[in-house]
């Protein structure tokens, strides 16, 4: 006789996870069995949560629960639930495909500031046959990319935006020890990250949210990159000083920005960037890891808690990813 | 005593090159001296031609003409040239900068076909948050690009793109001794575009025309892609068979193209494709040469041939690149 399935619970304060991801479940409903709250009878039982953006309680209803499963990348809604115990363990998503459609949005977003793609769609709405003067475009090889958070996201976008020739510098505290990708070089240690912006035409934020990253794309770090220089913003909205972007903008110490992520989502209708010609707003978008790969990595990350074992792809709480 | 400068005509049916790369030239002014057809007095001094799109009978006026060099990677308009001299050796621009240019807009118009990118310009101009069904997109190794033309610019679009997590897929004629970049594979010999694009959801074209290539993108090869595939043309005009292009895009054979060259440039101003937003029209932009390195490479190649060397980068002319 087999094993009564594991019991989770799904714990979001924004999403119903239950009816995105219970079909990618389904396949392993012999090894886990995960309900909403409001369905479970003995919350005793529970032993893992399935969970993104909880509520500051979300987890004081279950005691026994031993692990936190992020469906996403980013942690930070998870590691800072004020209700999350101590000693329970924290997975997140590693889905290296995920990365490499981070990769593609991230190398769309520099080619559209490179080369001003904008011109030519707002041409075509135009029907009006017109060249952009080229030598505003300057060559790849004089257009510095540079990438903060060079983890999964990171490497990935590092290695895309190289191949098409820019120049690539990650800011990392530490070189890596495995050989960097062509064209990706970095900076270290203490203020690497202004080092990084001080050298990027086009800077991408793929930044954990932690307590050190809060506010890191503020005024400072835009006075210091290069007159005209693009943000790609696709960390978390928190990352950004969002009056800082705009007088930035203003000023035309920065071109224009993109931005995947902010401080609320989704961003407010009556929200002045929407409207803004310099920002390209997307909803949040630029990656989503693989549900079945997710359901398959929670679902092996339920079995090994249930036997005793510490469970892959955890983060370090206190580091906050 | 330096020898007296080697003497050049412009040679263009459309532009006025002399006003577009005059300047360019001035660095190299003790060693060539190029002028407009009108403004040169002894036609016979005339040793080489910086052309592009010359007349029919262009060359007819410049008996001593022994080379023309071409301003851009594309050489067609020149080897058809019917005053084309037999003996005149014919150059092209060899930029490597230009290779990555036309990568990163190759690799932008992949994203933009895989990742559906004007559903996020639509939402943002109606000032709408809204998700894009990720499902809709595939994940990027289960969506191959094929790439037709795998030279200068093949190459570096192909190692773009696989930098990104695209399986890369090249008809050659036989496979290069060269080391493939990680992630492109090659379908050889026979046959090989067929199968290029048999297998190929974005099927990027990069061909040089000749007789061999002109009519290539043509209902046959649409109806042998993957339904739903979608054609990115980067070569020229003569490679489409426009009508194929909007019969398979009507049947749902294909599902959008982005379209950088055309029969007739510019593209006729009541031309369907201008308002048709299944096709992205950019005005023959894709990539340009650098203009700087463009006339290094000229003075060069007229220097060369003054001393009776063959000169570089040269193009072999029966075979048409
Ligand atoms: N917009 C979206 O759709 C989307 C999708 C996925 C992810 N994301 C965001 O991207 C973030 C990164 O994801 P990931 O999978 O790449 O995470 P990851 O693998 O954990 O990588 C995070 C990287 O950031 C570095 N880092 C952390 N704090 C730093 C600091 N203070 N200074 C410099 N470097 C620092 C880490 O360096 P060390 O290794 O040296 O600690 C690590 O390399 C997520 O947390 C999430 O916020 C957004
Ligand atoms: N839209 C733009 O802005 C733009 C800019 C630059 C170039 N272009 C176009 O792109 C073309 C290619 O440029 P390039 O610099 O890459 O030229 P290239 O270096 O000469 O490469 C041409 C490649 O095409 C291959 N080829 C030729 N005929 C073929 C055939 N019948 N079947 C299969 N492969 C064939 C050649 O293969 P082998 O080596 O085996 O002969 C070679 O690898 C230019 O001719 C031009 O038309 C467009």
């Amino acid at each position: 006789m087999r094993d009564a399935p594991v019991e989770g619970v799904y714990l979001s304060g924004v999403y119903d996870l239950q009816e995105i991801y219970a079909h990618h479940f389904a396949p392993f409903a012999d090894r886990v069995r995960i309900r909403l709250p409001k369905d479970i009878e003995d919350p005793s039982k529970i032993t893992f949560a399935v969970t993104w953006l909880p509520t500051a309680d979300a987890f004081d209803a279950f005691p026994n629960v031993q692990l936190a499963c992020s469906i996403a990348a980013g942690v930070d809604s998870i590691v800072t639930c004020p209700s999350l115990p101590d000693h329970v363990h924290v997975t997140r998503v590693q889905d290296d495909n995920q990365a490499d459609l981070m990769a593609g949005f991230a190398a769309w977003h520099v080619i559209w500031h490179h080369r001003n793609m904008g011109f030519y769609l707002d041409r075509q709405a135009k029907g009006v046959w017109e060249h952009q003067n080229f030598d505003r475009a300057p060559s790849p090889k004089d257009y510095t990319v540079g990438i903060l958070g060079y983890g999964l996201m990171g490497k990935a976008i590092g290695t895309a935006v190289a191949a098409m020739g820019f120049p690539v510098v990650a800011a990392v505290r530490s070189a890596p020890s495995d050989p960097a990708p062509a064209g990706v070089t970095f900076e270290t240690g203490e203020g690497s990250i202004q080092r990084v912006a001080a050298r990027s035409s086009a800077l991408i934020n793929v930044l954990p949210l932690t307590e050190a990253t809060e506010g890191i794309l503020n005024r400072q770090l835009f006075d210091v990159m290069p007159k005209g220089a693009v943000l790609i913003q696709l960390g978390r909205g928190r990352h950004l000083v969002d009056a800082d972007l705009d007088a930035a903008l203003d000023s035309g110490q920065l071109a224009g920005a993109s931005l995947d992520v902010f401080h609320v989502e989704p961003l407010a209708e009556d929200h002045p960037w929407w409207r803004d010609p310099r920002i390209l707003v997307t909803p949040h978008q630029a990656s989503d890891s693989s549900r079945a790969l997710m359901a398959t990595q929670v679902t092996e990350a339920a079995c090994s808690v249930a036997r005793g074992e510490t469970p892959a792809h955890t983060v370090d709480k206190r580091r906050g990813y």
